[in-house]
């Protein structure tokens, strides 16, 4: 028990899942790296200063005046069939056939992970997923006491042949995996995509082992090399739950994500969103129906992708050009994030008060793995900064990452 | 098993928790109570076309406009400061004196409901909760698996007496529950009002008993008769964890609510809500506080409260001029609903396709406890319908009534 916990009349009340509960490092973050002197490589917050806020305040206007009494009002906890209808012509320029009644429309993506460990996870559970994966997803697993498997990765993602070692040591343990979750675009915090081959083969694993994929796609759209590869859900219909987001071709203040699920799973869904929030939310959904038929929001999309490309490139070159050896790095051909492995010896986390000290700040790699892996690995988002801010950051973070390796080699020779 | 399961292929994936899954008594209304011949005295719903909808879309397309970049992205998941302070103001009114960094931010009161079930309850936790209790908050209780213990009410709330026999016939079972969950002003769904003296002998007794208040209070400024009771958040700050909410007061489609908690529960209601949502709705907020600070809202208030005045007056004496007797009801001095108890013999479930043939629906009183009980009640919302259809309904349904007693009379006399 910490000293806190003394301090709290209510520590015999808690329920046995929030001894799982600890602020995510990204948050633990946030409360110093706002501050204007920090370049904040940290979160994943997209850049939503490139829409044309004045058209899309009249989009928000024009929904409240003409159609204020739905805007305003509750609605069916399956979300508005209008953006369900219109949300299956985005998953369209991914390759996916679905129709409005497969779609439910949820509070962020990350609701659509929380409802999915609800209904799938029992304490002691396993989900299997990418080493590293995505900390929100970690977190909403956690919340649900479920053990999460990591399966390696490499450049072109997810490795079958590690999945398939996995799959059948959890079966020798007689232990059935409830799901496999995956990020294949531009996977947060890698940066990796899963390639064409793979997918193929990781479904058809999959569909051997009888186990269910959660296919979590926000970034599919942010491609900067050519077209985005199919999505898992393009390539069959079985056995996949799909989700989507407006939060990264959008906006993510208004919270509007999607999931696809098979019929019966669907049910449950809807019947766990409503206990969680009622319904999602109807303002936000208008205006993102708004968004996608009376605009044209794939050259958003475009205007997106180029400002991210942007970004990439500068993230990428300021690497090479400032990072010392010893250090690597992935390259990512779409979305928003760069994973670095730091030089041997040095602790990325440990680390982070000295970047912060150095006017940096990033996510250390530790809060992307659920066993403790991750320590000399950070993830960098270059989406929010401009180029110039993002060299910045980068020389910065160079001279912090120098000066460690510096302090780490003269505790080596002082105890040789 | 039902038939559906069969066809279900994940069936032996899903959560323990998803056999406590049912879709709520008012989802399945929803279904077909909206075709325009019915009228809907089901559902809760605001009567949002009360709110000067120009004015409110000009209040969104500002904050676009001047904030977009704010507005439209991620946040910190306590929610908005000036939100929370503004928040703060407005519990003021009904003598709560509490700081922005009291308030967290939910994506209505559901979410807040869903959290406070998720830090607190383990399968098999008890609640203490009033008969009838609100639907939306069992449905949460149901999902973390936990126990509904209902209280007995009268037309002055919960009755103090039966809450302290129930604590001490658990203490004797050696069972400690986890909170009371109350709704003490305008209750959803009986109506009834917790009186003034009530407030101080049940807060008293629960110090007693250590058991801690969830105060659910969305209806608090829509009394008819005079200023608001104090709430119970008002006369102690300790062993309370309040809920307010803009859906009432507002608009319900933007999912805007608020919970003050005690510190440490605070911490970990804000770890919740970032697992289930990452962070609460950053437009609707900023609309929200729009809506506080540049418009003379207060006066908004009182527009909706003269409005369902009126209109509970129509419900009211339509039941009155139209019932027949043995039917009973309660006579609400604020907020949405009227709970009537209806001629011994006659179910208000198996009533409800006749009354939606009839062209009126209504919720049955059975989806208000956890434990069977309400067959012959039936809740009333009168905050949506004009007055004259509110009038029409309760004839219409005083009608199908009478054919239940005639019909309920014809089978007794055959049985004699």
């Amino acid at each position: 028990m910490s000293s806190g916990s003394r301090l709290d009349p209510f520590v015999e009340l808690y329920a046995a899942r929030t001894e799982g509960m600890t602020a995510s490092e990204i948050r633990a973050l946030f409360a110093v790296a706002n501050r204007p002197e920090i370049i904040n490589m940290g979160g994943g917050s997209p850049y939503v200063s490139a829409l044309p806020l004045e058209l899309v305040a009249e989009m928000a206007a024009k929904v409240i005046a003409e159609r204020g009494a739905q805007a305003l009002q509750y609605m069916g906890g399956q979300g508005d069939e209008r953006l369900r209808e219109l949300v299956c012509g985005v998953m369209a320029l991914e390759g996916i056939t679905a129709g409005a009644d497969d779609v439910i429309i949820t509070v962020g993506s990350q609701q659509a992970l929380d409802i999915i460990a609800r209904i799938f996870l029992d304490p002691g559970d396993v989900v299997v997923a990418e080493a590293p994966s995505y900390v929100g997803a970690l977190g909403a697993f956690a919340q649900y006491q479920a053990e999460v498997v990591h399966v390696a990765m490499d450049d072109d993602g997810l490795l079958p042949e590690e999945l398939r070692i996995s799959l059948e040591r959890l079966e020798r343990q007689g232990r059935r995996p409830k799901f496999l979750y995956t990020v294949p675009n531009y996977q947060n915090p890698a940066g990796v995509t899963l390639s064409r081959e793979r997918r193929e083969e990781i479904i058809e694993l999959c569909a051997r082992h009888d186990l269910l994929i959660v296919e979590d796609n926000p970034y599919g759209l942010l491609g900067f090399e050519g077209p985005p590869q199919p999505a898992l859900r393009a390539l069959t219909d079985e056995g996949i739950i799909y989700l989507g987001s407006f939060s990264k071709i959008f906006s993510s203040g208004i919270r509007v994500g999607w999931v696809v699920a098979p019929p019966g799973v669907k049910e449950k869904l809807i019947m766990a969103a409503e206990a969680t929030t009622l319904c999602p939310v109807a303002l936000s959904q208008f205006l993102a129906a708004e968004f996608l038929s009376n605009h044209p929001w794939e050259k958003q999309v475009e205007v997106f992708r180029d400002l991210y490309r942007t970004r990439r490139d500068a993230c990428l070159e300021a690497l090479e050009t400032f990072f010392p050896p010893g250090a690597s790095w992935t390259r990512p051909s779409g979305g928003f994030y760069v994973w670095v492995t730091l030089p041997e010896g040095i602790d990325a986390k440990a680390m982070l008060p000295r970047a912060i000290q150095g006017r940096v700040a990033y996510v250390p790699g530790t809060g992307f793995y659920a066993d403790g892996q991750g320590r000399r690995n950070l993830r960098l988002s270059y989406s929010l900064p401009e180029p110039e801010r993002i060299r910045e950051a980068i020389r910065r973070l160079a001279a912090v990452v120098t000066d460690e390796l510096e302090i780490t080699a003269a505790v080596r020779g002082s105890e040789a």
